[in-house]
C-alpha cells in the first residue's frame, strides 16, 4: 500500500512539490501511458521525451511570457554551478562585472565569479548583518560592465529586492533559486536568469537558465562543452542526457503552476500566505523579524524569539506538531518558514495557530 | 489506475531500471514511511537524506569490495562534464596525460582535455572503425604521465576492455559509463572511475566518480568550486544540493544488484544473456557483428544485416513486436540491443526468437 501520510513542510528546499504533481507521477511511474516504460528509463532522444521536454518550455515560456529571444535550458549542477558559468561564459578578458552582495548567497556567486575575472561589489549590506536590499543610490556600478548580477530573493536571510535595480547598460544577470515564478517576472529587464529547480519549480538537479540569444555570442568554444551556454541552446539542452525525470516533474510543476491561473494569481496567493506570517510576527512583539520590513522576503519568513533556549522549544514542538523544518538557518538563527509556491496555505494558517499557542504557553 | 503493461526496453541510455526499484519508488512516491514527505521534497541536510546517501555508498563499497582509501562521490552533469573534470584535476601545468582513443566517447574525452592540457593519444583503433580493443604492445604510453584515461565499454561501437591494460605508474582514469558494476572490477587498479548512472546503476542526472584519496591533492583551490573533486570529496557530496531523487533511485538499483549476490553472480548472468545474443548473430551469417569477437561487449552487441532497406524493416517490425530501441547508432548503422544490468533473460529471449523468425521470413 502507498504511503499517503503527509505532513507540513517548511524546508528551504529541497521543498515541498504540489500533491498533484507527486500523484500523476506515482501514477505513471511504471510505465508512462501508451510508451510501456517509466519516465525514468525513455531515451533523451527519443519523440517521447523531446515532447515532454519541449511542453515543458513552452510552459515555462508561456507562464512567463517570455520573449522569443531568450533561449529556456534545462541544465545541471545548481545555481552554484551557475555561479562559475555566468562569469566564464559573459565575462571576458579585460571586462569586470557588477555584484551586488545581499546574503550568503551573493557572497559565494562573487567568490566563484573572482576566480574567473576582474569583479567590483556594487554594493553590499553585510555591514547590517545582510536584513535588508540596498536602495537604487547605494549602487556604485562600473561604467561598460560586461553584466551586473544580482540575488533577487534571498534564501536564509529573508530578504527580496521589490523590483530589479537599475543597472544602466550592462545586461542584469539575477540568481531568481528561491523565487522564482512566485509573482509576475519582467523577463526583458534581464539578460540571464538561473534558478535551481528545487525551491518553486521541481527537484533537485535540474537547472533553469533563461538567457538572451544575443549574450550567447560570448560563450567561448574553449570552454568546456558542458559549461557552454551557446552549446546548450543549439542544442535545445540535449547536447548530453539532461535529468530527465527532474525535468519530466519539472514539467508538471510548471503545468501546476499554469493551472493556478498565471503569475499574478501566484503572487496574490503568495502574499496573502506571507501577509498571514508577517502579520502574526509583528502582532504583539513576541515574535521578531529578522529582516528589515522593506526588503521582508515573501518566500522565506526569518523570525526569533526572546531567546535561544525559546527558539530550541519553538523548534522541538513545532516539529512535534508536525509542521517540520523550521529551524532557521545557522547564519541568522531562529526560525525560518520557506513557503514556497506549492506550499499550501493551510500550512500557513498551522503555523499562525502554532504561533499563537506557543505564545499563550510561553509568552 | 496506475499503468502497468511495459515493453521490452534496448535502450542505450537512459535504460531499463529494475521492476522492483520502480514499484518500491512508486509506492513511497507521495511519502516515505515515517517521513511524510517524498523523497522529492526532503531536505538534502537532513537525516533522513543523509542516511539514505550513505548508505548508497557504503551498498557501493560492499558491492565492489572498494577500498577504504577510495572516495565515492555522487555529482551532476554526466560523464561528459568529467571528460573536463578529469583534466581540471588531474592535469597540472607542464604535465601530460595518455589517452587512448576506443570509440566516439573515447573521443570526446579526449577534445575535452585537450582544452585544459597537454594531451598524448597513447593509441586509437580509429582507422579500423572502432571494431577492436588495442592490444597491450600498441600502447605508445608517456613516461610520467598524469595519468592514463581508458574508455572500459564503447557503447556505440559495442565493443570492450576485457581486462584494464597496463599503464606502469601513471593512475588509470576510466570511463565505466556502459559497463560499471556489469561484473566484478578490481578498483585497486584505478586511479579514478567514473559512470553516468542512467545506463546500469540509476536514472540520469547522477554521475558516480570514485576516486583514490591521494589523488585529491591534485585539485587547485582556484578550480570552479563544483568542479573541484576535493571539495566534493570533503563535503560528501553535499556541498550544495545533489540530485536527491537520482541518488535515491541509484541507492536502490544498488542494493537490487546486491541482492542478485555481488558482482560474479551479475557478471554470469549479463555472460548469458550476451552469449545468447552473439551465439543467435554468429548462427548462420545472415546476421553480422560489427565488433571483432576478442572485443565485443557484454552490455552492448551491435549487429547487422545484409542491406540497409533489410535493417529498416528489423526495426520497425521489432518495435511493432514491443521490442523498443533496436537502431544502432548512425555512427556504426544496423542494430543495436543494450541489455545492461537490468534488462531481463526473458527480454532476450524474446530478441532472439524474433531475431529467427525475422531470418526464417527474409533470409
Amino acid at each position: 500500500m502507498p504511503t499517503t501520510t503527509r505532513i507540513h513542510n517548511f524546508s528551504a528546499g529541497p521543498a515541498v512539490l504540489p500533491l498533484p504533481v507527486l500523484q500523476e507521477a506515482q501514477r505513471d511511474l511504471i510505465a508512462l501511458p501508451d510508451v510501456g516504460m517509466s519516465v525514468m528509463e525513455i531515451s533523451h532522444r527519443s519523440k517521447t521525451f523531446e515532447d515532454l521536454l519541449n511542453r515543458a518550455i513552452e510552459d515555462i515560456r508561456a507562464l512567463a511570457d517570455i520573449p522569443a529571444h531568450y533561449k529556456i535550458l534545462m541544465l545541471q549542477g545548481g545555481a552554484t554551478l551557475q555561479f562559475s558559468m555566468v562569469p566564464m561564459n559573459l565575462l571576458g578578458a579585460g571586462a569586470s562585472a557588477d555584484y551586488i552582495d545581499t546574503g550568503s548567497w551573493s557572497d559565494k556567486a562573487i567568490n566563484e565569479a573572482k576566480k574567473v575575472g576582474k569583479v567590483n561589489v556594487a554594493a553590499s549590506t553585510k555591514a547590517d548583518s545582510y536584513t535588508r536590499i540596498p536602495a537604487q543610490q547605494e549602487l556604485k556600478l562600473t561604467a561598460g560592465a560586461a553584466y551586473a548580477h544580482i540575488t533577487t530573493n534571498n534564501t536564509i536571510e529573508g530578504t527580496e529586492w521589490k523590483s530589479p535595480p537599475d543597472v544602466g547598460d550592462a545586461p542584469l544577470v539575477a540568481d531568481t533559486s528561491s523565487d522564482m515564478f512566485s509573482g509576475p517576472i519582467d523577463v526583458s529587464r534581464f539578460g540571464l536568469i538561473y534558478a535551481g529547480a528545487q525551491k518553486n519549480l521541481g527537484p533537485s538537479g535540474v537547472t533553469l537558465v533563461i538567457v538572451r540569444e544575443d549574450l550567447l555570442a560570448r560563450s567561448s568554444d574553449t570552454l568546456p562543452i558542458m559549461l557552454n551556454y551557446k552549446v546548450h541552446a543549439e542544442n535545445n539542452s540535449l547536447h548530453n542526457t539532461p535529468n530527465t525525470f527532474g525535468i519530466y516533474i519539472l514539467g508538471l510543476t510548471v503545468k501546476w503552476l499554469r493551472s493556478l491561473g498565471g503569475l499574478p494569481a501566484i503572487a496574490r496567493i503568495n502574499q496573502r500566505k506571507a501577509g498571514k506570517m508577517y502579520a502574526e510576527i509583528d502582532r504583539t512583539g513576541f515574535y521578531r523579524g529578522t529582516a528589515q520590513q522593506d526588503s521582508r522576503s515573501v518566500m522565506n519568513v526569518t523570525f526569533r524569539v526572546a531567546t535561544e533556549e525559546l527558539e530550541k522549544l519553538f523548534v522541538k514542538e513545532s516539529t512535534a506538531a508536525g509542521l517540520d523544518g523550521l529551524k532557521g538557518h545557522r547564519a541568522v538563527g531562529g526560525m525560518r518558514a520557506s513557503i514556497y509556491n506549492a506550499f499550501p496555505e493551510e500550512g500557513v494558517d498551522a503555523l499562525v495557530d502554532f504561533m499563537r499557542e506557543f505564545e499563550r504557553k510561553r509568552g
